[in-house]
């Protein structure tokens, strides 16, 4: 039994990990690529699914690793979580995940709030984003029941190609959502348009929730041995 | 005994996700490389590999993961599954990629239906497609029977270096070649050149076959415990 | 019972080749890159990551494949290695990243011994060292005790994010921070330099440990059952 | 036990299919990249990582996936290998590579044989196919004693690495440079090269055997437990 304060801990430097490398690395691939906003996001996205791979491994263990709200809420609809304890969780993730922004400004000598003026809206990007959304909660909710050992690999890979295949690339958070509207770089998004993607997330999730559930009648009861 | 309606489906998401990250991850990789396609193409050989790996562990338990059609014949061939099933298979792969293909042109907000005009024929393009799918179908034979767990990961590895050891990128799929034909960007094919691209991946899928049976009698057998 | 002079040859080996392939793919990314650095720096990310997941798999059953000075003390610190060994471990991987920088510049026919001259100095370069090697340190304790096997590919995704997510691209390393300060290529730092990267990596290395330790109490004791 | 003409054709294939893609993604890499050897120089270095990865699982059990003549030299001199059968492995090495070399000059529609004509000589050049070769043979050797199931993404990692930090992109392999002769392209080498390539690979490679011996004296015992 591990307690509260442990897992909130785990939340919180997970989750202010995941956005120093969102922007961070955001900040470095535009700073270096001269231009050249594909390799820009080459480096974004493999540096994301590298600190993905990590920290699902090294914090799954204490508070199951979520750093997402919708995540949470999953959980909490699985009955794996108390309802308090999500709260809980998607309260630190935000405020955590504000944090990991800062801290990348930071390291890179930047103001450490900056009103985003990304804009990111209209019909094809919250599809974009219901469907990246979509793709990580089956990912998740399947792969925790087939290979549960495999979850950090599995979203590594599936965050990699997200950041490709959709026209948003691949937010699938909301704390993220939020926390990017905090910074005038490479990852950031205007604070008008949070509000769209939070909701296409939820939508997203919600059908991955339910795919999975049609795909696997028994996926809400934990690994397949 | 998981009911065919839940198979189709998991062929259905899997394929559909599939096409949207070759689709969509062209598309991004083009709109941002700014004429570099190398780059794009390192993004779109790295999406694929990324989501492959994701959808085979996932969705393996349910359907086996075929999401081709020449990977659905062989394993009719070494009666893994019946014959109306691989009917069935087979055609819920070709209309779920092209459904991939769409949901790829709705998130970058491009018309859903494109015919391909781009020209891929010619006697070393069907070479590279035969080759191709003799090293896919060696690697899914031979790798289901040494290192079953192992499949998901040889599958992305295989296709990452395929997109770019082979002339033709690497198709290697019937349901995605004829999928690609529907789209006008960087993964696109000319509608005339679907045939010769499905005869070379049927060809090179049976050497593959014959190869895998050459190089162990047993490996029909299953996985060697 | 493996011998000391085994241990110390591990990691001098083990240290020689990492730093050779810092140095030498910064040489040979900056030489093909054609002034793009972005594109200098995924090769260097991307060949360091293979080098570490490479030395720490066939080194670590036989020296525990440390290669850092702060790896050693904090493993001092957990009783796993005599301070005399600890003394002796850090002084082999001083000398050996020396010798690693001085065979990268052999391999590229370059002066043995170049005084670094890449200024890396000033308080977001410092926060930069230590946030990297805070995570560096929590990533091998944690990992230690919840999948001791998969430690060689956490660090190699850690390292991978960290060179792009801090401004400094995480040397997270006092040997490797003094024999980068030998060489005036990509990797290179100036002498004045190394002891605030020094002092910077220390105190994240501290950090490292004691948030290791309130996330889990028992972090510890060795790996969990 | 299995047949020696089935590990022949094993060895036969893996090798064809290894320069299939290290002279077809350099062919690509190089059409794509526009001037940028680094681009086609990663797509080259990735594409062999997965080519290898996948080669070693299929093969492996079939033939021990060698693939390399001072690989067949190694294992003999481990006695894991008959000579006569260590003869044949490295004169069908030797074939498949040139077949390969074919396979890809066919697959993008050019000569099939083209005398070498990339310059590649001189000390630093054999310093680097030297240092190449004994951190191969190290990984392969300590690899197989420590982590058996592993030495697919030791090899695949630690070639990625050497593609980068050697000035030479690491052939670590005399059938390989032989077979590279035969081509104009990316990969190529003068004919006139490739002796004094296959001497460094040959001193290479007995240094990384002495070097690992002396690290861990029980390691031409097999596997560890």
């Amino acid at each position: 039994m591990i307690a509260l304060h442990r897992k909130l801990l785990a939340e919180c430097i997970g989750t202010m990990l995941l956005l120093a490398t969102v922007v961070g690395s955001g900040i470095m691939g535009v700073k270096l690529a001269g231009g050249n906003d594909a390799i820009a996001l080459l480096a974004n996205a493999g540096a994301t699914a590298g600190i993905l791979y990590v920290v699902i491994i090294v914090l799954g263990p204490i508070s199951g690793a979520h750093f997402n709200p919708v995540v949470t809420l999953v959980m909490r609809l699985h009955g794996e979580i108390p309802t308090m304890a999500a709260v809980a969780y998607i309260a630190i993730q935000i405020v955590a995940a504000i944090l990991g922004v800062m801290l990348a400004h930071a390291m890179f000598d930047l103001p450490l709030i900056q009103p985003g003026v990304h804009a990111r809206t209209g019909a094809a990007q919250w599809l974009s984003e219901g469907v990246a959304t979509f793709g990580l909660i089956l990912t998740i909710v399947l792969g925790s029941r087939y290979r549960p050992a495999a979850v950090p690999a599995l979203v590594a890979g599936y965050i990699f190609a997200a950041y490709w295949f959709t026209a948003s690339t691949s937010f699938a958070n909301p704390a993220v959502t939020i926390a990017r509207s905090f910074t005038q770089t490479f990852a950031g998004i205007r604070p008008d348009d949070v509000g769209g993607f939070v909701l296409a997330q939820l939508a997203g999730g919600a059908a991955g929730m339910l795919v999975a559930a049609m795909l696997d009648p028994h996926v809400r009861h934990g690994p397949r041995n």
